[in-house]
């Protein structure tokens, strides 16, 4: 029983995932159907590629993943079918996929072009059900990769930064808000020592916590983050909100 | 396995949504739950009547549609359940299944009074759970459609007016406003050509674009929408907000 | 084919909800995966106590609720598993699991400790993934709750008041805001005569009414939740709004 998981900025008070949903059930009756996110902000390719980084490859291999954020539908975008070895991808090609595609090991491409495996007739405002749910489900049903269409060598990658890393210094950025308002960055974990401290936005920050436990309601806390990089973070409260900080923002962690 | 769909206004942060799903899962174990859209706005009718139009033909045809939008609940309104043929249908009888219904090619519709299909103890403020759940479950389990009830010719339709057609104009309206703003009209998308204009609440919105991406981020664009319609949007905006427009105001679209 | 319910304050826009699915989608591919709520207002562990309660006996006996509503992720709580006889569940030991607990016929806690059932790594922020997730997943797969860890007798739980009641009157107060702003209260349906009135907060509510249709729109309306005690409704309104009355606010219920 292979999995379809969908993610998208269709919210959820529209038909629009349902249609989706339909269209996959009906071409891959046996595929579990799992909701990954309805709700990415619109049209946010960039934090629909960290949603699905989170998520990526921690389902069975042969989980098909839908990722439908799409502000350029109809346009020339192209649309993109991945094997990531941990899974595959159906998405449009603009970036979605990229912090999975960083992650991965190996991957192969294709654009998505055979008419066979769309919908008889395919709108200019919704590719989500009339291409991409269909490439998703006949990956799920047994089709090949290779058989949505040629090979893509040059998929679209999201400009991302690396951290820059000296010996008593990291220079990186915010990466991701999460909804508590988290302030996720490229910092790796293990790269910041216990006794150095962690400025951003012209905020000082302070040290690596153990927990967002270890300072009192209100306050701001530096954590390891779940994600393999460093977060900020106010207890119960939003750090985006009372930092005034935003997504590329630059932070310094550093000897004191 | 049977697919059983949930369409509400519960919304995700109760458990009103879980306690149909768990009613379904102890009477039709073998049914696949899929969540169609649970934020409808509370009580819109209208808005739900849409939303499953978009999905309702979609799925395999053992479906069953549990739709439940039930401003009336707990006062004289009836509960129904139709076969469309494409699918079957659970819901409050007050015109939520509209749409569906004008777009199928054959229906019946009884009414829900059998007990044995409720649940033992029925409130007055959930029959999502006590009654519609019960019978969307039993007929994904096997029980007839007519087990439920006896035959009802004259289910509640919405008021929705046709949109007019001469030789060189259509006039409709402004049927459904999705989560992105976009004002989805009654204007079938062929019945336009493309040398027309579009006009909407006095404002002169241009001729039918091939897609969003052919107009500037925060210009109107109208479009041939993904449901056989017009569609009037903002690109990377909300042309309900841009336009003060508002579900039911007029559309038209004339030679120039 | 066990369930595995889902319910967070994680939302719908982040990858957090679909990390815990794979999770469990991968140690138990059999399971099904429902979504209970995933909009519990966040850190509440009093209103995801209540979403709990909801649904918590509604599906089919083997079903294990997995329900995360953390705040102190990554501090000193404990992480638990009940078998409460009509399901298990898996949560933090929080409190969460009170309403559950005290329906419950019977109860049998464990703490979760044994680290073969938790993910290699496990991060100081997402418990959800780590730990409670695989520990759902192990149960759905046929682990032995006792498995876990050893036998806790001593489960945190919410003070939660127990309403009052005298020969012409009974004193409670307001247990859980639903998304409608309902007022739910902990005064049990059958203790109120329907001779009786109601008052909250200083406002006079009048008598229990037989549904929400009773009054007109915008007016307030006591009737006999779906929960089995009293709730205050405005028809088509917030009567939390209205009222201006929050949570644990005074009900009482009297002769007149």
């Amino acid at each position: 029983m292979p999995t379809v998981t969908l993610l998208s900025d269709f919210g959820t008070r529209d038909g629009f995932a349902a249609a989706m949903k339909g269209v996959i059930a009906t071409i891959a009756p046996e595929a579990r159907l799992v909701d990954a996110a309805h709700d990415v902000p619109r049209g946010d390719v960039t934090a629909a590629a960290w949603a699905l980084y989170e998520y990526w490859d921690l389902f069975p291999p042969d989980t098909v993943h839908l990722a439908v954020v799409d502000p350029g539908v109809g346009g020339g975008r192209r649309a993109v079918a991945f094997d990531l070895g941990a899974c595959r991808v159906v998405a449009p090609d603009n970036g979605l996929i990229s912090r999975a595609l960083d992650a991965a090991e190996t991957w192969r491409c294709v654009e998505i072009v055979e008419r066979r495996y769309m919908r008889p007739t395919i709108s200019t405002t919704f590719h989500g059900r009339d291409i991409f749910a269909p490439a998703a489900a006949h990956l799920a049903a047994g089709v090949e990769l290779d058989a949505l269409g040629p090979e893509l060598i040059d998929p679209i990658r999201l400009d991302l930064p690396e951290p820059e890393r000296q010996d008593d210094r990291v220079v990186g950025r915010i990466t991701h808000i999460d909804r508590f308002g988290n302030l996720i960055t490229d910092i790796p974990n293990e790269w910041v020592r216990d006794d150095w401290i962690v400025e951003g936005g012209g905020h000082h920050l302070g040290r690596v916590q153990s927990s967002y436990s270890a300072v009192e309601p209100g306050d701001v806390v530096v954590v390891r983050g779940s994600m393999g990089t460093l977060e900020v973070a106010v207890r119960d409260g939003s750090a985006a909100q009372q930092l005034g900080l935003d997504r590329a923002a630059r932070m310094v962690a550093r000897s004191y």
